[in-house]
């Protein structure tokens, strides 16, 4: 796991100035070519600015081209911006006389909001109801490092009820080697997109008849998640966790006991009314394993106790967001719940952590994921009022970041209302930064349950309960897994490790003695006795990322031999069939992330 | 798999009938005690017979005591049962004028219904409207066979708004050997109850908070789960089929195509709605894995095509009888469609008998099974229009039970309404007959979904689909398991496998290893390190059905031995650690039903 690099503050400031400065650029430039465009807003994003304008035609991709030309040419007239303020009826009649309704409107806004004054900022002929900052004149513009880049429709302010806007978006960088390298990331990212990748590898399919936010897995998509899941619980049951399994379904009741009905609703489906008993899905899992625990007495003996579960749940998404396998109704986290006693709570995350590790340098996930520690802001409203427990938990978090030197960034206000988190954060192979998972040290929950045990004095004590996750929600996962890989998957989750292509019919008889020796060992093998071209065949394997391709010809059949191709050195062996099943065998086994056995001869 | 033994058709009836005669006694006797007692009805049933009394005061155990003599004496006096008829109104009368308002209210039905006389019969003084038939008198009555047996409430016509009256039920046989075998029968069930060795052996766990049709599994119980899992799955697997995994929920219109919303609504929960779309939680798979097969063209080439998953689904039961792991709100069945050309239909049948013949003997649970062939009856309007399919797809099953001689019980009007079906039908140990899961075959619900292959000759054709089982609902099949093992469930899936008894506290290094060197195989050891004597240690360990315990003392701590006793043979044998371990790992991996390894000493 390693520290995720970030950018200083001031860079990060000067370049949002940069990429709003542009926005206006942009405004300036389309108000010139198209005087009855009118404004809505304009502001800086993460790799680059946009501008929504009412126009009655859109814009197209082909007027990108002259609008970016234009802007190129007025910034080469090195404009200065310079800010000027105003009263409001006086703002408002201002941009009423411009035909400007859209602004009249946002400063009907900030005028309901007390404020009294408002900014602008004139550039050139352009003039915007803005606070700014920006940079002092067009010559401080990189225009090598800038691009015009697509264009969308959006509604004004979000609501499918308002107008709907042209939006057009530009990249802005500080160099053109940062342009270019975010361009290039970004046509990596859809070249390695799960949603392209699945449909080719035939992981997944999403059926609109079934509904959009509940993928199906195929069967190649379901060996990845079975090896996912078999590893992960066999790594758990050794390391002393009680895999458990538990419904879906809970009464509406055991989340009001645990607060999720009143702080989460938002996220939950509708309960479902069975006989007058309201029924849910469950959004997560902590409440069903509370009940398991507190199904006996407890003594502090039997602590830590570890329930886990490959724990189905569902989350109420906004139905335009679904999308792929990130983006889903319902999914499958690898979930668990420790129940330990204050005092064990170091030691019981120290182990929590060390599997994290473990898991993410065995999937080769650890060089994007780095760690962040989330405690309480000032808001002390949002977080439950136990302020000698959170001291402690906050502290023991702190200290366990320190003594394993985990490198966390520290992000004030992140906390859960019952206690403080460390969250798993992932770099996507787009650049964005996604939480894969979270950790969390609850100083709450066990009390509303009425969690106890029975401490070496007698007396009746509640439990901490670390929440936790090793390998994230399957679908995320192997999304983010096949993006990584670009859907060249270690040789153990595959769903065919290796393809037997025979050269002619006449090696069918050993070419099936190939893949029954194989088989027998536990792999996963195709055998491809097609009448198509060895070429042809060749080529579709390597499209679905096949770890190694056998071709067998009339020498390999007398010889015993196999010759395998190895998928990521694309080197080829010829080798006896023996050794080349122990050598797959063991990297299988190893779940090595470099393929080797064909270099091996 | 075997034939069902069933009584012949005469026996039968005449059991019937002499069970229907005791419970005239039983009414006679009781209104001789209790003239105020109103009367309902008085059926045989399964194991005997019942009377069901308007009391004010509810029998008691000790009543039936009383009652048992009364009925002893009075058919001591041989007396016969002798019918006369007569008309509606004035049976009405008669009836009215005895204060028996439910019987009118049984002829007032009859009325309803066109009857227009009625029978009755006499029994010494008492006279009860009946249809019969009886015995000549009580002198026929086996009064050895027979024996009052317990009470309990009913509402008149199971309706909860009707009188709740007092039900008397008898045990009745032709022989008292056969009342003896059928009361042993049931304590044995008693004691083999899956709820109550759930408990014991802490398999599972119902939450009245969680639901109380919604179990929760233990780490014990999920272990037995994963066992049985992951070996249909991987013997699915073998056998060509693919494993996929497909979501729980489903939007409502998906039902709508496939029949169920019309068909089955009963039995399916109420939709969610989300952004103003009706999703259900799915009864059966069938939807999502016809979807996955229209995800893209079929050829023939690739048929049959074999989807299976272990899917949850959720089927609606009446509240009052959720219990234990058998009447549940939701279960995991191990469930599979097979697409085929219609006139494979045979092949593909005799490979799922095949299966299912290799699963019920590795399970240990054939003996208890037999097949019944479920056609249709005269009702045709109950069945899809589609009379050449149908007749084919009767014929096949036919030919295929005699072929592979599955000596199936034929039972007409049992049909699905889209095919025949093969039903694994069950003994329970409670001598119950219990249907644990059925195979079809489809003739119509692939062109519901417009699912198609292309033939040899280039035209679109419509599959037929097998929808089938191999293990059943994982829940129900444990309970089963349970029941028949009386909790000594096979090693292989047994939660733990040995336990290591250290004699003193000089053996924990030793006891250490022995976990240590036996986990290391992949089995389930726990050691029992407590401060309790090995007598007790051992007798908890026998109470949890532990397969082997392994005691060592410091004999075998300095000899490298255990000495292990078999739990089924209670055999005690002293051998090298490395015999035992190994004597162990080919049990478990042979998933043996006989323990051997201490025996091989």
């Amino acid at each position: 796991m390693y520290q995720h690099p970030t950018m200083d503050p001031q860079t990060q400031e000067r370049l949002s100035t940069i990429r709003h400065s542009f926005s206006h650029l942009l405004a300036a430039a389309v108000q010139q070519m198209r005087p009855e465009a009118k404004l809505g807003i304009g502001p800086a994003i993460d790799d680059g600015f946009y501008y929504d304008f009412l126009v009655d035609q859109p814009f197209s991709l082909a007027d990108l081209k002259e609008i970016e030309k234009r802007m190129r040419k007025l910034a080469g007239r090195k404009l200065a911006f310079s800010q000027s303020s105003m009263g409001m009826a006086e703002a408002k009649a201002l941009l009423a006389g411009q035909g400007e309704a859209l602004k009249v409107e946002l400063v009907e806004d900030l005028a309901s909001q007390g404020e009294t004054e408002v900014s602008f900022y004139q550039l050139g002929d352009f003039s915007d109801l803005c606070k700014g900052p920006h940079v002092a004149g067009t010559q401080e513009l990189p225009l090598k490092a800038f691009k015009l880049d697509r264009v969308a429709g959006a509604y004004w302010r979000g609501d499918e009820k308002r107008p709907m806007l042209s939006r057009i978006y530009g990249l802005a960088f500080l160099t053109p080697e940062d342009l270019a390298a975010h361009i290039e990331q970004r046509e990596e990212a859809e070249r390695r997109d799960h949603r392209k990748l699945g449909k080719e590898m035939d992981l997944f399919v999403i059926s609109p008849d079934v509904g959009k936010g509940l993928p199906m897995f195929t069967d190649k998509g379901t060996t990845i998640r079975r090896a996912l899941e078999r590893f992960i619980v066999d790594e758990e049951l050794k390391r002393g966790y009680l895999h458990v399994q538990t419904p879906i379904l809970g009464r509406k009741h055991l989340y009001e006991i645990s607060g999720h009905w009143e702080h989460y609703q938002d996220s939950m489906y509708p309960p479902i009314n069975v006989d007058g008993e309201d029924y849910v899905l469950r959004p997560m899992t902590c409440p069903h394993h509370f009940m398991l625990y507190a199904a006996r007495p407890r003594s502090y003996r039997e602590l830590p106790v570890r329930y886990a579960e490959i724990s189905p749940m569902y989350r109420k998404e906004r139905s335009g967001e679904l999308t792929g396998l990130i983006r889903v109704m319902g999914f499958h986290l690898a979930d668990a719940h420790i129940f330990c006693k204050p005092e064990d709570v170091k030691p019981v995350f120290r182990e929590v952590v060390d599997l994290i590790g473990f898991v993410m340098e065995t999937l080769g996930l650890a060089e994007r994921c780095w760690y962040r520690l989330s405690l309480r802001d000032d808001h002390k409203e949002k977080y439950i009022d136990a302020p000698e427990s959170w001291a402690r938990a906050e502290k023991d978090m702190r200290e366990i970041c320190e003594e394993l030197k985990l490198d966390a960034q520290v992000e004030p206000g992140h906390a859960a209302f019952y206690g403080p988190k460390l969250d798993v954060q992932m770099a996507t192979v787009g650049g964005r930064e996604e939480t894969l998972f979270t950790n969390q040290i609850d100083i709450a929950l066990a009390q509303r349950f009425h969690l106890e045990y029975i401490a070496e004095d007698g007396s009746r004590r509640m439990p901490w309960v670390v929440h936790r996750s090793s390998i994230g929600c399957l679908e995320r996962t192997i999304a983010f897994l096949v993006e990584h890989y670009a859907g060249a998957l270690p040789l153990w989750m595959m769903p065919v490790q290796v393809k037997v292509l025979p050269i002619t019919d006449e090696q069918a008889p050993y070419a099936a003695q190939v893949k029954a020796q194989l088989e027998a060992l536990g792999l996963r093998v195709e055998l491809d006795d097609r009448k198509e071209t060895l070429n042809r065949k060749v080529r579709e394997a390597k499209m679905q990322k096949i770890p190694y391709l056998c071709v067998v010809g009339s020498r390999e059949a007398l010889e015993g031999t196999v010759t395998a191709t190895n998928r990521d050195t694309d080197r080829k062996s010829t080798l006896p069939l023996d050794q080349f099943a122990a050598a797959v065998l063991k990297e299988h086994a190893a779940r090595s992330r470099v393929l080797a056995a064909a270099g091996a001869a």
